[in-house]
């Protein structure tokens, strides 16, 4: 057999299986969020998940692919490849173009679903939705093409950003932290004198499995995106994926029973994925012991940009922000820092980090680009809510919220373990 | 290395991950079925499960595998292969006998998996076994002869399923509404008068989460089934698969969001489920708009279904034939309208639907097979049930029934959240 | 391209996939241990399991990699490869360090799991956390060198041993074994007179799951110790896998209806993971009808040691003893029952089962090993809990278990289901 069919049908099921895996994901954030919110909302943010997915990867297929990876205009924008359609020979790869567009509607599908756990058990579904297309259609898009698309202004400026802690996270944690502000924190969650109030998780340990799938998700997230099964740093970059997670998770159980004399389960779940989000940037280009720094620094600076949030009165249920915007920022940056000549070579140039002897270009740089983002991906998120606010409420009534979205808007609740037979019909029309 | 030996590798490890994803499956159909259930039968469901999974497993090895794959009888049944001997010379794969037994392991258990949930609340637990062993050693192995064996009648009549919409979906589907029609509504399911009460799911978040992990093993399903890792058609069949469970979970979004004013939870996970099982027959042979729209259609059809079962008083607990039977036989019919030349030719000939210029000769075998399909997945069905119910009771007692079949049949119950000790000895004997 | 790169990429996908297969099962892991216990211990669990794979793979990073795989000293133990440094070059394979360092990773992390779930509901957390460290710096690596080091002396005896039965399973179950013991049983779990009270499982559908998840990651753990992708038995491995533990559940199925009169869903579950265990060290050496032999006994035995544990008084609130520990040495004594010259051949020598014309030689090697493996686990353990004790009470305090360790250690109930707000602050001090 040829080497070349050979060559091609091993990069396209390295490829196709590490999509599966980031798919996954959703699964894992259904039940992430599921677990953090109140039980009267469970339901509904699994709802905005499903959004995510189908509504996600269709927008993306329609509209999102062709602006982030089609033939680009002046740095600024992709404009071809819409319905996976015109001229896309500037990718260059050894997959398929649909398998290749498989792997970027996981991402983009990941991307919304940060901001889905940040706007919890207050958003109006319908605006979601609205939001949900703004965001996979241009917002990360957009962005995406700035540093990953063929000629994007960033990526020609020397950016990089392996597997998207800017892109991915950064750009949906700063999005997710414009919207809880502009959205408003939940009833109750405040009090008069601005004290905080602890919203209990109603399911840890649907939250903590949660939180295993997302760790599975993230081996493909990282190693897939080298979209080559033959590319030699996909065993260290699965390594430092891992230590960097076992880092800011160990860290954040151990800075926690330092902190609150006791090991927080929330805030190890989130050390974790705050390990994992930072490492995505520099999984490839960073070392083992920079990987578990990037790690342990991460997971505390989560659990302290929580305490922070909470004392400005900003209400994000599932730490969205502290998860995704704080990690992916520094993990950004830390490329900067930590990149290793001889591990960037895979990227057809050598770049070095502070650190490395590549003096401060490359953090520069790196700077630069997570400012663009973060600023773009919290200001167009601003601005898309205003224009939704134009048309519909972006929140729900104050009613729908104190009993809950799951039978406020969808008419059912999550949990049924007393009943035989619902009081109410659930398939009859309701006005909203 | 030879690349004959890299060949076999790769082809091998495709297929095993793959059958490894189908085969965790099991556990969506087991949270799926536990969420839409009432918690007084959650655990009842999950040993149907694993009654699927085990004895499945093992009657097809012994028994099924032999007369679905082995050396083909008069195109009716195949007989050899049991227990993975005698001459399995027909069967031409760059993967070993064994490797193929496990993906199509994986296959039946799926199969018996759709009727589990049709009959949950109220079957008895050993009639299930029984009816499990006739399905997994006889009715699919049979039927799927006709299709997929090699020189079976209706493959060598020119039908196509590439992944089973109707050998696995309609004839579980059908044999899933033989079986709630043969075993009657639950108890209270109806009013005297012939309205319908609302059941009311016990647990979504788990129901949810199982949809997330079928979505996942259904890239294993589909993409698997070309069984060669380097057959160019691996990233359109993931990108169909996407496509049209997007649509089908998007369009329930929608559909029910006009049709009842509110996005309905089980219906959208139960939509997502009807674009997966739609595009199951076509996902190699037609185009990513087809993909689309048979995803939608499969998504509103299975809404509509669900309504008139529930109108007509057939009671069927988790959706199983609107999701399986009728997405099974829409998307074996789609394959006769959408299936392009150009993308079937991997199938070793090439086939064109009604609208791709086949004229009706395609769309006329395919309706033929299903229907082939869909009588005989009913009919053996309700013949095994028949012959179950001289030797034994199908159906639980109406207090075991009432108090459910964990704690009725299984004698524990499936969530203990209020008692550090249970009041009744767990292992001791019951009389039933 | 080259063929040694598309080997080399194509084994490392393999073990890159499959090693993110396993260590999904910490997921798995969490789910079954949670179901299993009593709500209010349900996070507290999960929390020891983040205490696996976080610690775990940092310690197995800094130590017990080195230990266990670093160049060997008088066949006792290893001495390089301490944070991947140093001579590795007597391990020849066609993947990186790197990359067996992450699967390697993976299994430690198994092996610390299963005596979490041993200990659960009453010891504490921090003695935990250094018994993890020893568990997976020095006890679990040093008893691998022997069988798994390159000159390991049990090893070079002749003990195989493929996917870790011994060395993984029968190890972490009498290490769970020691630590029950040495801990004593829960408040409440038997009377003054020495009856057993039966603790209710929390949630039986997530201990489904769990189970389910583990059965799909042991695809990864058995097939994937091959190392690599072009091994002619991975199919022949996942055949068993699957074969045993279909005939383990199945087994445990009718078993349990025979003996209870019911079909009992916890053995079901931990019948089916025996099967799985048991076949780990004999999978890629036994025939089929072995496999199924070992799993229908394995689950069998695992009942009646369930039943004698309580018995005498041992309280090991999931089984992990009865699970790993009886299941772990059967499966590794099978092999010197079972194991087929044809089927060895891969281990570089050809070995023979009492059965298969070796006489009583395998079988003498394997009981050896398995007893010093046993020995060390359940010795070393106890010694460390000694130790342990020395510096920090080892048990929690009466009120804390009485309360659940859930609220009294971690501060946090897993279950929030009434309250829109904790009445207590979650993120103050406590003093323990």
């Amino acid at each position: 057999m040829d080497t070349a069919v050979l060559s091609t049908g091993l990069n396209t099921i390295w490829v196709v299986l590490t999509a599966a895996m980031i798919l996954l994901m959703e699964g894992g954030f259904a039940l992430l969020e599921a677990g953090f919110v109140r039980q009267k909302n469970a339901v509904s943010i699994i709802m905005k998940v499903f959004v995510d997915i189908t509504f996600g990867a269709l927008v993306f297929y329609f509209l999102g692919f062709g602006l982030m990876y089609g033939k680009d205009a002046g740095g600024l924008i992709g404009w071809s490849g819409f319905l996976l359609r015109g001229d896309l020979s500037h990718i260059q790869l050894d997959i398929s173009h649909e398998t290749y567009w498989l792997f970027q509607c996981a991402f983009v599908i990941a991307v919304i679903s940060i901001v889905s756990g940040a706007v919890a058990e207050r958003i109006h579904f319908k605006a979601y939705i609205l939001y949900a297309v703004a965001m996979t259609g241009l917002i990360y898009p957009i962005a995406g093409h700035w540093v990953w698309g063929v000629g994007g202004w960033l990526g020609k400026l020397g950016m990089i950003d392996f597997a998207g802690s800017a892109v991915i996270h950064a750009l949906g944690g700063f999005a997710a932290l414009a919207a809880a502000i502009f959205i408003g924190p939940r009833i109750g969650k405040f009090t008069p004198d601005g004290k905080s109030n602890i919203v209990p998780p109603s399911n840890l340990p649907l939250a903590s499995v949660g939180a295993f799938i997302l760790w599975f998700g993230w081996f493909g997230f990282n190693s897939g995106s080298t979209l080559s099964a033959t590319n030699g740093s996909i065993g260290h970059i699965a390594v430092t994926t891992m230590l960097s997670a076992a880092a800011g998770g160990a860290g954040c159980i151990l800075f926690t029973m330092f902190r609150y004399q006791k090991a927080d389960p929330p805030m190890v779940i989130n050390g974790s994925l705050a390990g994992l989000v930072g490492i995505t940037a520099g999984c490839s280009f960073v070392s083992d012991g920079a990987a578990m720094l990037i790690g342990v620094v991460c997971g505390v600076a989560m659990v302290l940009v929580t305490e922070l949030l909470e004392g400005k009165g900003v209400d994000d249920p599932v730490g969205a922000f502290a998860v995704h915007g704080v990690s992916g920022s520094l993990g950004t940056l830390a490329v900067g820092l930590f990149a290793m000549p001889s591990l960037t070579k895979g990227v057809g140039q050598e770049y070095a980090g502070l650190f490395y002897g590549g003096g401060w270009q490359l953090l520069g740089v790196q700077a630069l680009g997570l400012a663009v983002v973060c600023v773009w991906g919290f200001g167009l998120t601003w601005l898309s809510f205003l224009l939704i606010k134009r048309i519909m409420p972006v929140r729900v009534s104050k009613d729908e919220e104190l009993i809950g979205l799951d039978v406020g808007i969808h008419g059912v609740p999550a949990y049924n373990q007393d009943h035989d037979f619902l009081d109410v019909e659930r398939l009859t029309p309701r006005n909203d």
